[in-house]
């Protein structure tokens, strides 16, 4: 099998570029973002200063847990901390030591060498909605996820323009045994798009499983060199590194496969109330895991995490888009920096049970922030509703959409002197207008980003053709894209492999449910 | 009637004082926003360079048009500019000079002294939506707005804790005469609020009559004194100052009270369609059009004002809360912070025709441009629908609590002991949680923005009390917030005295109705 992945890779520019060439014809996809703006930076250096001073008395003196994880403790043990049952101390400076050894940027390889993302730097690769058990869409409502639902998602992150990334569990399919799932969802990934996609974190030999597919896909020697999956590893915050997610961190560092490492903090319940003792705690649980990743490989990439939302203290609920979860993404990402790592946090979170403004309020905060707050891989950029617990078919859509105001910011702004545009200022004049002169000709064409969900019309027609809010707009985009979907060519053989690799594997163990 | 009114004022602390006492009880207004927190810089020095010298040569080479206007063209001859017509050509250097005899930063003083604002340096002023000829609400849908509309309006923006400034037309009323208007909305922004508001531009005679009104409210002498009103002067793009809004400029400027000198500019249409070639036309109409106000009066309040969109290209309408707005947005404040002048600009600007996902996008986009680029004060941040064609309910209550998210953004990070927690974290230690902890406890309820409009409640109580999206909640906000209305205490003698001057005004004129 890895012979044949083998020559497809070396053939190289025959048969890839030519495939590359006619999906492009068919799907548009844009280049991850190259950001040509600055970041913006809320935290004074004293603040950050303070912040890393903290986190490093945090793991010299109070320290994390490693549980259920007697190899960790040993790695630990001989890196030089002190190891107490499975309480970790690590002396001030050698997390920050160990994470030294982590890549600054790193490739992401695509099946399409197309869609290959740079993950890290001043670039911005934007991934879909993971994780949530439900769905919803305008005709059906709310209701648990299925694999048809699953497919059809991803098929939607293929078809669209601004998405990167396909993601991972775009939703959960719960119709498919807990054990097994992961092998159809990276089937679905696989074949039904070429972009690049996660690998699977709910067990180490999923984590196998998913290696072994790529394998199958890229070439088992590829995959050794290069990087194929980015995979999302929480740490189980306060301070708590588990044994299942640790362990399918090991088998992807092992395997020079990129992990994020993201503390998952409601603030409030798993972090202090304040901004800046969340952020102490954030920095603390990603240089230990950080570090520990690099114990296990030296040089494996990895990513710098923050998952941090606020909680609402009447109701106990998680909320999104709010100023602290902003004000504690722009300091992550200032720490994330200072340290030379990538960094993953934001997406168009919301709280919101509808794609309604709440939601769009929501998202657009978070979006912002993420942009400006140099948030280097976004997950959840697309479809999240309910605070996680749904994927939302209109809002994929939606915030898929509004992934191109992200784009046309990041552009920065142009000072050539096309752009200065003199001469149509002298050749409108006072009083003129600018629609019809040569340089509006020449340039209206790319000069403004155009939402291709939203309503430009004029009231009438608008009116007319039934006073459609954004919800329905989209459902009709989603209906678009799907009946326009294209499947990506793969190499037959290539498919059949993979195929059977996930009938071999399902057929090797009874369901499990839990 | 002066006598009285400054008798109230040089009572000074007495009855004002408890006036704003029994005021404050009832309804809570938050001071504007002092920003803590850094500017957003998107152009490099060099891209402004090259601006500040391409306006100075549009002023210098092209000229700008004072349209019947001989006083303007006086003025502008006798302060060294190059007269021909209408066309005023200023030498290189001359407007900027000009300039700069305005004030960096100024107070407005609302009838209750604890509302009033201070516009430039690092604050921030919200004021509600201007302009609408018609509103909007979930249960009428459109119509033309009247003046029982309007009355609500200036309830609501009274009711709106985040909400600093009364605005001026926060829609049409459309059933009273059009020469006539402007008496009962000014009378209703005294009398049904004690926030500060704006003046009348449609005509210089309104443009007296406002001041004529404030010297009843605050006293002759008072008004001479200090700026009580902030008016909205636009330019009539590109290039061109026309005699109605110039004419009432140079009653507010002689009066001593401030203007918003705004190019109103539709990119590609009343400007080039690049965001520099925009900005340098908006540079070079404000530099002209505050040039001339300082010609008036040195040292008058003046505002930069820049309200830049760009042109759905497909449909010839305005956009909203695009990437290209933004880019200006930000551009134009840096421009403004070089001139050392506050900035006007930004706003809960959407082209939706419907509070709904896509007017919320658009806004929260605007809205955070806005806080980062340095907006001093920030007209339409409420209410604003349909491209400014509508005043909606719901979308004013929806925004007007989002103006919350900008003040705790702006109050930037602490990083001072209670913030950094460390006793926190030792506390709970790994996988303990925060909730119960003495630290959570004592600052909680300060913690984190809780929006009072938004749904947060578990997904089965939201189902049952009928699956609201923010629209319907936001009606039952508006409702609320009208049912709630208290109306502030106004010395009765000055009421009765307004509503003279009203009366008087209005039989001495026919009615008009253009």
């Amino acid at each position: 099998m890895s012979d044949t992945n083998i020559r497809r890779r070396t053939r190289g520019g025959g048969g890839a570029a030519r495939r590359a060439e006619r999906t492009a014809i068919s799907v548009e996809t844009a280049r991850f973002i190259e950001r040509n703006i600055p970041n913006y930076e809320i935290l004074t250096p004293e603040a950050l200063d303070i912040i890393e001073a903290n986190a490093e008395t945090v793991l010299a003196e109070i320290g994390v847990n490693f549980v259920n994880n007697p190899a960790a403790l040993d790695r630990w043990r001989e890196a030089g901390a002190e190891v107490d049952g499975e309480r970790v101390r690590i002396p001030r400076g050698l997390a920050r030591k160990l994470c030294a050894t982590a890549p600054a940027q790193f490739t992401q390889h695509a099946r399409n060498p197309e869609r290959n993302v740079e993950i890290g730097g001043k670039n911005l690769v934007l991934a879909p909605v993971y994780g949530p058990p439900f769905v919803r869409d305008a005709e059906g409502g709310r209701r648990y996820a299925t694999m048809e639902d699953f497919n059809k998602f991803v098929k939607l992150g293929y078809m669209s323009k601004w998405l990167h990334h396909s993601g991972g569990t775009v939703c959960e399919p719960t119709d498919v045994p807990v054990n097994k799932r992961h092998l159809d969802m990276l089937l679905a990934h696989m074949t039904l798009s070429d972009k690049p996609f996660m690998g699977s974190v709910t067990d180490p030999s999923r984590a196998q499983d998913s290696v072994e597919m790529c394998e199958i896909l890229f070439g088992k020697e590829f995959v050794q060199e290069n990087t194929v999956m980015t995979s999302l590893i929480n740490v189980n915050s306060p301070l708590t590194f588990d044994d299942v997610m640790m362990g399918a961190m090991e088998v992807y560092a092992k395997n020079n496969q990129a992990c994020i490492l993201s503390p998952f903090i409601v603030g409030g319940a798993m972090a202090p109330v304040s901004v800046v003792g969340t952020l102490t705690q954030v920095l603390a649980e990603v240089l230990a895991g950080i570090a520990y990743n690099q114990l296990v490989r030296p040089g494996a990439p990895v990513i710098f995490g923050a998952f941090v939302t606020s909680i609402d203290m009447n109701s106990g609920a998680p909320t999104f888009g709010t100023p602290e979860a902003s004000q504690i993404l722009y300091g992550a990402g200032q720490l994330a920096r200072r340290l030379g790592l990538p960094f993953r946090s934001g997406g168009g979170l919301c709280a919101s049970k509808l794609p309604d403004a709440q939601a769009a309020y929501e998202t657009a905060h978070t979006l912002n922030a993420a942009l400006l707050g140099g948030v280097n891989f976004m997950l959840h950029s697309c479809g999240w509703l309910e605070g996680g617990l749904v994927s939302s078919f209109e809002k994929f859509v939606m915030d898929a959409d509004q992934l191109g105001v992200l784009h046309k910011m990041a552009a920065g702004v142009s000072a050539d002197e096309n752009a200065q545009a003199m001469g149509a200022i002298a050749e409108v004049g006072p009083g003129g207008h600018y629609l019809g002169c040569a340089h509006t000709q020449a340039n209206f064409k790319s000069a403004f980003w155009r939402s291709e969900v939203f309503d430009y019309k004029p009231f009438e027609t608008w009116d007319e053709e039934g006073a459609r809010d954004t919800q329905a707009l989209a459902s009709r985009r989603v209906a678009y894209l799907l009946a326009n979907y294209q499947q990506p060519t793969l190499d037959p053989e290539i498919k059949a492999a993979l195929e059977a690799y996930v009938a071999e594997k399902k057929a090797s163990m009874p369901d499990a449910f839990m």
